[in-house]
């Protein structure tokens, strides 16, 4: 893998965790590396621009590391809205490309507002559904805040992102309503039959599986990538294989549009307003998106990071495949 | 006004009805009426296009109606998607523009992707406020669907709309805990503080709360319009005042990206594929976006169209206000 690559898909990989979102970090990093040495994923692929316009492109990834093509699909995006305004990246032959609030924020971080989406193999029902129908189909955006950070929000169209059921049903804890479904459809909070017999639930029923339809239409379809049942799962199916993810990334550029300094104090003012907002009892603060993730990520800046055991373990995991010395992580 | 602009309206508000939105049609048409009466929407106003490039617009409603200023705007982006692939168009002075969704439509049935969305006084909680942060904002999309009807979503990023709980209090139906807050802040399913003391919660929390702050941004911030507290009700402030309302429309042309013919062959694959998946016990079938209101549409078309009371009583009115003879309704 070429140095460049490697560079872009750990500063993708290292931010997510800095951020605190763990399950979408270094965490992943065996599971890419393994599918890189059995050719699922292509170290010397090279994503590249098929087909374009004014104010849009479309991607193949040459299975390429999915950070690596997801960055190369963005800049593309930014440099295209900064002539029109707003530009639309459509990748096909990707992979899993981890927290896709790094490729919004990467818009946000040069001024413009980034939106981040992707799809992937079915782990959603539909309202009425005995079984998965949509990926867990993730929409992500940032927006440029002025002397604050930007806003940043990166979420599943899930209920829940799988996950976190995952980590329910390993400690034992009990779930609400709304997360699962049975073997027959029906919402439960018995763990004993996922993943394999369940399915998540879209979050607010038919608002999230229909958002997650206009992901997969623009991710999945109009990039020319693979839709629903033809993707492949980077964790567990053969890992010779190439996923054939597809993602789809927006940027619109403030300063083509308005002056970037109203835009601004605009947006400051609206962050100045929420946080002055009557608060229930209770409740200490009113967060704006992102607001968490980036108190973690000073903290992490200045204190480093406490990695979860699962992290580590993942870690100690990549090492081994890529023939290093075990990382020297204190406990 | 204008009989184009008349007609423009006219075709916004029935076709909503005859998707069985009631909640957004014709009901709505004399406090429109009483607005233009009083100066708070200018029957002579122009929506025009205060500022362009190659992708992006943005319009100015000169206060006129909402729809006749959506549909301006919405003609604007298809336009501009039509040269680029993509395009936004904010807008500004406007008011009230009635269900999202007929404008995403607009673009889809000639072929584009659309996108509506549109601020609002604040009327829904942030997580942990107490009283209202943001407006129920509305989101929208089309896909054109080949054979099929378009795939049309049209939500608020509220759980429910206000007229839900305006509806399970008249009834004096009780509703789910997570429709409302009460005055301190707590969500409750005591209705009898509604509207004036409570405030709708977000779908899903966090996540319906920050696609409600995107929406801000592209309606209320990017487009030069009022924001949050700085929009005032169409319905219940001083009629005199414009409302200041901000809207946001994208249309993303198919056919400059990929062969129409593939997109619609694969989005019909899409569609069958979930009408053939396995539905849980006792569903009859699994839906697509938009096909209840289709199917409501062709019947409609077929044997006209059976009005609610409320719409009925607000027609009336509205004959009343235009000091027209009575709508002949058949009961």
């Amino acid at each position: 893998m070429f140095e460049a690559d490697a560079t872009i898909g750990a500063d993708v990989l290292a931010t997510t965790d800095v951020w605190g979102v763990f399950t979408h970090g270094t965490k992943s990093l065996a599971g890419y590396l393994r599918r890189l040495q059995a050719g699922g994923l292509r170290a010397q692929g090279k994503p590249r621009v098929v087909a374009e316009g004014g104010g849009w492109a479309t991607v193949d990834g040459d299975s390429s590391v999915g950070m690596v093509t997801s960055v190369f699909a963005m800049q593309t995006a930014i440099a295209k809205a900064r002539q029109q305004g707003i530009a639309y990246v459509g990748v096909r032959n990707s992979c899993h490309f981890g927290a896709a609030g790094y490729y919004a924020w990467l818009a946000a971080r040069e001024g413009l507002i980034g939106i981040a989406m992707a799809n992937d193999i079915p782990s959603v029902a539909a309202p009425g559904s005995r079984g998965a129908v949509t990926g867990s189909n993730p929409l992500a955006y940032a927006v440029p805040a002025g002397k604050r950070r930007p806003m940043l929000l990166d979420i599943s169209t899930a209920t829940v992102a799988g996950g976190k059921v995952y980590a329910a049903k390993a400690r034992g804890e009990s779930i609400p309503g709304n997360w699962i479904i049975d073997a027959t459809g029906k919402p439960t909070t018995d763990l004993s039959g996922f993943p394999h017999s369940c399915a998540l639930l879209p979050m607010s029923g038919h608002k999230g599986y229909g958002l997650s339809l206009l992901i997969e239409t623009l991710s999945g379809i109009l990039s020319g990538a693979a839709a629903t049942w033809g993707v492949r799962s980077w964790a567990h199916d053969d890992a010779t294989l190439h996923t054939l993810h597809g993602a789809a990334f927006m940027a619109i550029d403030v300063k083509c549009i308005m002056p970037p300094e109203e835009f601004a104090r605009k947006v400051e003012a609206l962050i100045d307003e929420i946080h002055n907002s009557p608060r229930a009892d209770g409740v200490e603060r009113l967060l704006v998106p992102g607001e968490l993730e980036w108190e973690r990520y000073d903290r992490a800046m200045k204190e480093g990071i406490s990695l979860p055991a699962d992290v580590v373990g993942n870690l100690k995991l990549a090492a081994e495949l890529a023939g290093l010395d075990q990382p020297a992580l204190r406990d």
